[in-house]
């Protein structure tokens, strides 16, 4: 995607092959830094202090976690015990991701049981390179198949302005480029169709303020911001056309578990009639898993992010107090909306119900 | 209520009798500051700047504003036109509150006529005292009845922790003492009932974080923040046993506008069968508006309060901007929950069902 009009994607290979670039997302809006992978820890703490984020890229970026623990092996030849450690490692590094396990095992299960260090190195290059390049077509294809549903309403409105919700972050900054959510938002916005967007805050750690109105406004997208609270009066007052989210893991049964705060936007929209939609590549399914709300691991993160926020301080990036010191807090990071407030699923084969009979439908070759 | 053990209420005369006390909201909870009102252009100042805020402690400010005007009256005998000018301005001070104009208009009213000027400044003394005392006695009444509620839930759990999540701040700094939604709390609390309260963020203005979290911790009762996202989560996970909220004004059929929220929280305690109850004085009833939805106008406030977050940066209190500076943003104050989500009324005389009939035949006497 465009950023200051160049080309730009969440994360690459460098020349070097040494080191894997990201942008360090954690200080967007206000800085554009980009930081350096070189190691498996620094891939952990990229994951885990959320360097970077969202299912699609800690696909990717698990992936390539595990190229470089192929590259940086000690033993001669590669230590198959050792390639599975570092696995495990970074599959802990955040356990509600799932496309963090699968990224992480696709590469494992291509260079496990192949002895030669050199083609183990090139085969897990090759591997997470070829998972990015998937995501990267995965999110064009989401693009198209919900661009079909926004067509629909903007012909509907009579081409009157389109006003799409979404909550966090599920856009290119999330992936690789496009975006899950937001892939029908900028394909709409590609074929000019009159889109706006309502930007949900996404408290505590602010990816819509920071990171999805700042990729809208990048690209060009009408969009406004508003309080994680706001979305339900919207809703009630004929504001919102569509709601567009993307998912970190979504149960075979249609349970949706994604940023907190997803389930309760997902009522008002059922409450009052609005079409609800996830965005997600086939590798964001759990197919082993089919009470979302009973068997789908909610993280629990650092209360500081709920008692600090980040913003700009003068023209000075800071963290400030927002509570009383000694005032407790909790951070539950998702929450999980049950399938019957979800209208359909929006995936890089088409769309599908939110039921198990569809999924499966859609994708008989997957979770067997 | 108490503060470092000390009792204190929200707005109180100095025993010189020519200054009125309150508490600067605004600098809570990072600092404490005792504010002097000698005119009535403090007075105004005052509610116009929110110092002070909350329906009750508007209206307490507003009488306590007259008596300043009756106390500062340059005319011998006083001129009436002078304290109906006067009074004016208070009132226009918030429009909207309609506590604001009761408070004025009842001094006004025992002071308009009377000749003698020491008089109409004890009859403005004693008037702004006995309403003051009587939002006291309410918000006492309120937390009597809610405290059967919370009896029974404690009970229920053999004595168990109950948990209580709020939204925004009804707390007695938004009244005089006790608040509304937090009076059964406090009362539970000197119950010696094992209660522990959700403290929802409330963006934008944080009334949660900065206001709730402050004056329970000061009064030693138990609580965690969470942000605005997080009530649904909890509810679903059995981690709340009761939703308790006050409300800006709530129409006869029961349909509820509180802080931009509220609604959603509602919706999450209605799908997980969560006791969701508004507590008010019955001066908080509009009885001539039956579709609150419609029909109670929204104040939207300054898109800035959106995009900027008050907090301490190191020890200094600051603004700081957590959004692209480009980003519009759109600040809806209140929403409205429709009556079909509450679960009852907690008002001054007892509790009652969220339908019109249910209203009306614990208030006979009121709005005909």
């Amino acid at each position: 995607m465009k950023v200051d009009g160049k080309d730009i994607r969440t994360i690459w290979l460098d020349t070097d092959e040494r080191t894997v670039k990201i942008i360090d997302q954690r200080k967007l809006p206000h800085e554009f830094v980009i930081a350096d992978l070189k190691t498996v820890d620094d891939t952990i703490e990229a994951i885990q202090d959320m360097y970077v984020r969202g299912a699609p890229l800690i696909g990717a970026t698990g992936a390539y976690g595990m190229y470089l623990a192929a590259l940086n092996a000690k033993h001669d030849p590669i230590d198959q015990a050792y390639l599975i450690k570092e696995g495990d490692r970074l599959k802990s590094a955040r356990p509600t991701a799932v496309n963090l396990a699968w990224g992480v095992d696709k590469v494992l299960a291509a260079i496990l049981n192949v002895s030669d260090p050199a083609r183990i190195i090139s085969l897990a290059r090759e591997t997470a390179a070829a998972i990015t390049e998937q995501e990267v077509e995965n999110c064009r294809q989401i693009g198209l198949h919900g661009l079909s549903l926004i067509e629909q309403l903007s012909i509907g409105k009579g081409g009157k302005t389109v006003n799409v919700l979404t909550h966090c972050n599920a856009g290119w900054l999330a992936c690789i480029e496009h975006g899950t959510a937001t892939a029908p938002i900028y394909a709409a916005f590609d074929h000019d169709i009159d889109i706006h967007v309502w930007v949900d805050e996404t408290r505590p750690l602010n990816q819509g303020t920071r990171l999805t109105a700042w990729e809208l406004g990048k690209h060009g997208v009408k969009h406004t911001i508003i309080t994680d609270n706001a979305g339900g009066y919207l809703m009630q007052h004929g504001m919102v056309d569509m709601v567009i989210v993307g998912t970190d893991r979504t149960a075979v049964s249609g349970d949706v578990a994604n940023k907190i705060g997803t389930y309760l936007k997902a009522l008002a929209a059922w409450d009052n009639q609005v079409p609800f939609y996830v965005a997600l590549p086939s590798s964001t399914f759990d197919w082993n898993i089919r009470d979302g709300i009973k068997d789908i691991p909610i993280e629990q993160r650092d209360p500081d992010e709920v008692k600090y926020v980040y913003g700009l301080d003068q023209d000075r990036p800071t963290h400030v107090l927002i509570c009383p010191q000694t005032s407790p807090a909790a951070n539950f990071a998702f929450d999980v909306t049950p399938a019957k407030y979800v209208t359909g699923f929006i995936t890089e084969r088409g769309i599908c119900k939110a039921t198990e009979a569809d999924i499966r439908s859609l994708f008989p070759d997957k979770g067997r």
